[in-house]
């Protein structure tokens, strides 16, 4: 923590691991100017002849040996029991140790919450950590939460998301006060489920400092019309994977039109050296690939696990932004309005609350 | 019904309407061969000069005129009771009366859903009706339902769409055996609702003659690793939606990098005459622009509400499609398994099925 920023690595955790992790360390410093050292968690064995690959790689890295890691189909419960001394758990343990700022891991995404949450802890008010993804819209990035952490959520949970989405999106993409809506089939008030009413109610009632503006819809993501989509794990997490398969089938699409026949291969080709390749990267999920876990005492970002090194790097950068943005610190104001809400002073309620938890 | 095919429109529905509608029903009607005729349900006075625009369309049509429509916002609770004599309403009733094959309407979901209910009745062993959709797959296209009329689904209900879902594919798409995937957040069985785990278990304990493959995520919908996807009417909503926006996005895209220089101004020019249109055609939501409602005494497809002409022309392509299709006789063949699982013989059971309705 001296000189710089230090990121900690679950390098055994994801399909690819432990080579998508240093390939992905190693892509991910090409070309950067500024300090940042890496705490790789796992066997030194193997990790030590993939980090001497790269030049300069082994300069800023650290191996914490562990011959322990968690697998990728274990319970989180099980997880949490079995995994102490694990790469994943030894990789967040780091946070709290104080010795680096954001902890990465492409392993079992419950085992990562639940470890997270057993060494972090929650901070006060939140009940349950998110997991935020950075959707692309046709200005920069959307914030959506919940993308897979809480299958079932109450009313109370979304209005957390709501706050939790609200800070990280001020913090991460600089937007002073961003916007936000709620996930639902309609616009009208009276679509939706009980739940979703319910949670549209108690962020009206709540007088929260927040541009709320009510229900949104599945191609609101996309559009950018909020700046934060507040949705249930479940609902979130078939979004996000629906996006990424149209996205696919698009680009299948194309790279089919392109070669179709011999004008469509020549305009192809003039268009490739234009503009094709920005628009493939835009296009392509491993650009976007890090799901942030908020709510709790630390930043832990959590990869694709069936990421490549490319979208390992990406991860990596996400979790860069974090440990230098105003995050935890936009996180505590925020959550100190929802401490108001949960003990809402008897004079403040402007309508009835209804009964959520 | 004595020459060829009718189609029933409720010709006041949607935002567009009625010039989306007649306009749409030309360009449906444009170098098709086979008869068809259309009913338009709605105001004559506006109606007639509209169909006189389009040579030929007149002498296909008919009016049926209404003052009444149904409003767009209204409670689908307030629709039934106030809709007796709308245009939706004699849309549908045309269909009990046995003078046309389907109901085509682009007016308020809810609303037409309850109508459908009322006039046609559902097919007994259905406890509610859910809406297929059409999704672009890799080859051909996959079924999606529920994508809308059931916000909260049981497991039982889950089942039933599988049902429908299974006997809609073969119907429409000519698969002999269509595969069925239920939609989840993961594929490991801990993972996902109560309510979908409780529905994978009663597909299974059900015995049902159906290639069910169990659980698959959003990103599956898009691959076509199943051909029929079931979900709760919110979730397949929110995808729906999610996966269009995400195609406009990306469209969106595609555009500015075949604008954003001149060599590549080049290629789109050249690329567009080689396959650019249809891949655009491929891309444009108005091509697979209607849902159908499964489990009635007969057959209603509701079209987008902000629909334009073109979209509209898809809806009534579907309708068609649907008359045509063997549709109802396979629901019957399906819905007879549906029965012999709800009243499973006690020696049938091979492992206890878990309380769930």
């Amino acid at each position: 923590m001296t000189t710089g920023l230090v990121l900690s690595l679950d390098a055994m955790g994801g399909d690819h691991a432990p080579q998508s992790v240093v390939d992905g360390a190693a892509q991910f410093l090409k070309g950067r100017r500024r300090s940042v050292r890496l705490l790789f968690h796992g066997d030194e064995s193997e990790l030590a002849p993939l980090i001497a690959r790269h030049a300069g790689l082994g300069d800023v890295s650290e191996i914490r040996h562990t011959d322990s890691q968690v697998d990728m189909s274990a319970k989180p419960s099980d997880a949490v029991r079995r995994s102490r001394g694990s790469s994943m758990w030894n990789a967040v343990h780091a946070i709290k140790d104080g010795e680096a700022q954001v902890a990465v891991s492409a392993g079992n995404t419950g085992a990562l919450m639940a470890i997270s949450k057993v060494i972090l802890r929650m901070k006060p008010g939140v009940h349950r950590p998110a997991i935020a993804a950075s959707w692309p819209a046709p200005k920069g990035f959307s914030t959506v939460l919940d993308v897979g952490a809480n299958v079932d959520c109450t009313p109370a949970q979304l209005v957390e998301f709501a706050v939790l989405g609200e800070a990280f999106h001020r913090a991460v993409q600089g937007v002073a006060r961003p916007t936000v809506g709620l996930l639902n089939v309609g616009q009208e008030e009276l679509k939706g489920s009980q739940v979703i009413r319910d949670a549209d109610a108690l962020v009206r009632a709540a007088g929260l400092d927040m541009d709320y503006r009510g229900f949104i819809e599945g191609d609101d993501i996309s559009a950018g019309t909020t700046n934060v989509v507040v949705t249930d794990g479940f609902t979130g997490n078939v979004a996000l994977k629906t996006a990424e398969g149209t996205a696919r089938l698009v680009g299948g699409w194309m790279k089919e039109a392109m070669t179709s026949n011999l004008l469509a291969k020549a305009g192809a080709i003039l268009l490739s050296l234009g503009a094709l390749n920005n628009l493939r990267a835009r296009m392509d999920p491993r650009n976007v690939n890090g799901g942030v876990f908020l709510g709790l005492n630390g930043v832990v970002v959590k990869s694709h696990g069936g990421t490549d090194a490319q979208g390992f790097a990406t991860s990596l950068r996400i979790a860069l932004e974090m440990a230098d943005s105003a995050f935890l610190s936009e996180i505590e104001t925020n959550l100190s309005r929802l401490a108001a809400i949960q003990e809402p002073p008897a004079e403040d309620a402007g309508e009835p609350q209804r009964e959520t938890v």
